[in-house]
């Protein structure tokens, strides 16, 4: 059956990358069926909603979702349920997406793209699994208002059930398996009930699931403070919604430019999972035509590895990227000067 | 009126390096009477909790106090009320020391301690400002429970009041005043709406309090990332009670090793300030007397200028420290073999 690939392309660079990594895809998957639909300012801009009800039955219909980012100041002054940010969140619960996977590898072409020395990231691959449909991203209850008291005050619910633990962990294992084999599971057990309950789910998961898998806990502040001083020793890293949002932020910086990093989120098999740059939509740049494609390229790549079970495809494209940074092509944001068509061009080169 | 400091010297190596610093204030300000009391696991061990209402009267009673580091395997499988951390957090909230003053730089002699290169971090000077007796540490209701369902889950609320978020953007500011002029606040005000109100009361607070400060708005997961990439940029960060937790340690880290870095915790004018290194207990290395005693004595040198009022023996220790450590003192996490003791001997020759 064919198989679709939906784009939502968003705001901001969000469009230009993902024009960039459509063309990727026609070249190493030239069956699969592309189509288009709107997301965060964009839809506001049409419907007056960041996601309509129609876009997100579509994205459950298809095999796999690409979106490039979403945001901007023109929609900045809005309540929160209106802004773009709003219809990303949306898509994730709709697509009940609870599985974040973010990589956070180093080319070696870029190692010196770094902020850190070469010893502490030359080698470095870390994959964070994040979850991403629950914590204080949705509690109940959350809102602002003045108490009896005539105090203000602003306030959110952290809140995991055990099956939203188990069945992120059971991913995070599951993935490990795959590499070395290491969970490094993060928490604030010291502080929070949430983080308690996290850490004894984690554990008791780990004890039915985890044949082969060597479990470990760090808080997040520890966690934080070790990504800059030995990143190497991590291998996976399981964090709630929250603490995921930070650290993935901390360690894809590790590897030289947020520009390169792209992210899966996968809901239970069968059903599509929604790939995306780690980067925002850079309205700083927007309309330049110099934003990094890597990002959307690469988050093309784990939609075909992880959705559209096209490993070749997915493996042709990483070896492209990893050719053509060592043959010198390099953006602005990695000290380059090439336009996002010409770091493209660079890639489909060397596909 | 005889001032007097309080050693709570805690848990690990906690006792190890509040020794050192006790030897240094003898030296440079003889006349403060030096009294000690427990906290945290050696609180447990003789009273049977982490903190006594007789403990935290006295801390009450005098000018400062110098905590050394609570916790340990030994009190960690116990109810969260029952373990070291409970002592400190009600040693904090008994105090009401709202503002957590993080300061994270870089001695010359160190930058290449550092995992950033060079020039990342050689002249890197900031203040986080953490609030730290509310939020997510404090809020109601907290717990783990089984829903009417069966389901089990763990839930903390994260919550900020007008008030709470004034006094501390005021500390922030009142800072900043002193240094680079520039406030750079953190939030996730795009998911939360704690994170929304925050951003509103800091704007307003420094709409009234903020003359010849600049304003700046970030969140958090972005500022996670600055932080690596180009953590020059901040003069103060101020955060929440959580996200000032993960930041500053990740700033730590930026500066070489966390077994430099102090802290203070100041509440309203003319209480006393708790002053602790940032770094924790160090279980694997308690007992060895290899413990960097640094951290604790520049704990003690924010403790002599923000509660003693002493700036001149503040300035002392800190050149001292800096003397020390460009005639080539150093400890293990720094790369060297003094113990404890030799290093507080190297400090006290540069006094
Ligand atoms: C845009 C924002 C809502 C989002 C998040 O906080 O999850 C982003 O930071 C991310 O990490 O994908
Ligand atoms: C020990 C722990 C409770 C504490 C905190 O989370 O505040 C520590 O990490 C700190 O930053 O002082």
């Amino acid at each position: 059956m064919k198989q679709t690939l939906l784009l939502l392309p968003g705001d901001g660079i969000g469009p230009e990358v993902t024009a960039a990594a459509q063309r990727i895809c026609q070249l190493v998957a030239p069956d699969v069926a592309i189509e288009e639909d709107l997301v965060g300012g964009a839809s506001i801009d049409k419907h007056g909603v960041p996601l309509t009800g129609a876009a997100l039955d579509r994205a459950k219909s298809v095999d796999a979702i690409l979106l490039g980012a979403v945001g901007g100041p023109k929609w900045a002054d809005v309540a929160r349920d209106k802004r773009p940010e709003a219809g990303l969140l949306g898509l994730r619960k709709g697509l009940d997406v609870f599985a974040n996977l973010r990589p956070a590898y180093c080319f070696g072409a870029l190692v010196d793209a770094s902020s850190l020395k070469r010893d502490r990231v030359e080698g470095l691959d870390i994959m964070i699994v994040r979850e991403l449909t629950s914590g204080v991203y949705f509690g109940e209850p959350r809102g602002i208002e003045t108490d009896a008291n005539g105090v203000r005050r602003g306030f959110d619910m952290s809140v995991y059930t055990a099956p939203e633990v188990e069945r992120v962990t059971r991913v995070a294992l599951e993935i490990a398996r795959g590499r070395a084999g290491r969970v490094c599971s993060v928490d604030k057990a010291n502080v929070m009930e949430s983080g308690q309950f996290w850490r004894q789910e984690v554990t008791t998961v780990h004890k039915t699931h985890g044949g082969g898998v060597e479990l470990s806990h760090m808080l997040a502040d520890a966690c934080a403070m070790e990504l800059v001083r030995a990143p190497k020793q991590f291998d996976v890293i399981l964090a709630d919604n929250l603490f995921g949002d930070l650290l993935s932020d901390a360690a894809a910086m590790l590897t030289g430019s947020i520009g390169m990093l792209p992210s899966a989120s996968l809901g239970t098999e069968g059903t599509p999972g929604l790939f995306e740059p780690v980067h925002g939509s850079a309205p700083d740049i927007a309309g330049q035509g110099i934003a990094n494609p890597c990002a959307a390229i690469l988050s093309l790549e784990m939609a075909l590895r992880w959705s559209l079970a096209r490993p070749d495809s997915a493996d042709r494209i990483m070896a492209a990227v990893g050719r053509a940074l060592e043959a010198g092509a390099r953006t602005r944001d990695l000290g380059g000067d090439l336009s996002t068509t010409a770091m493209t061009d660079a890639i489909i080169d060397c596909l």
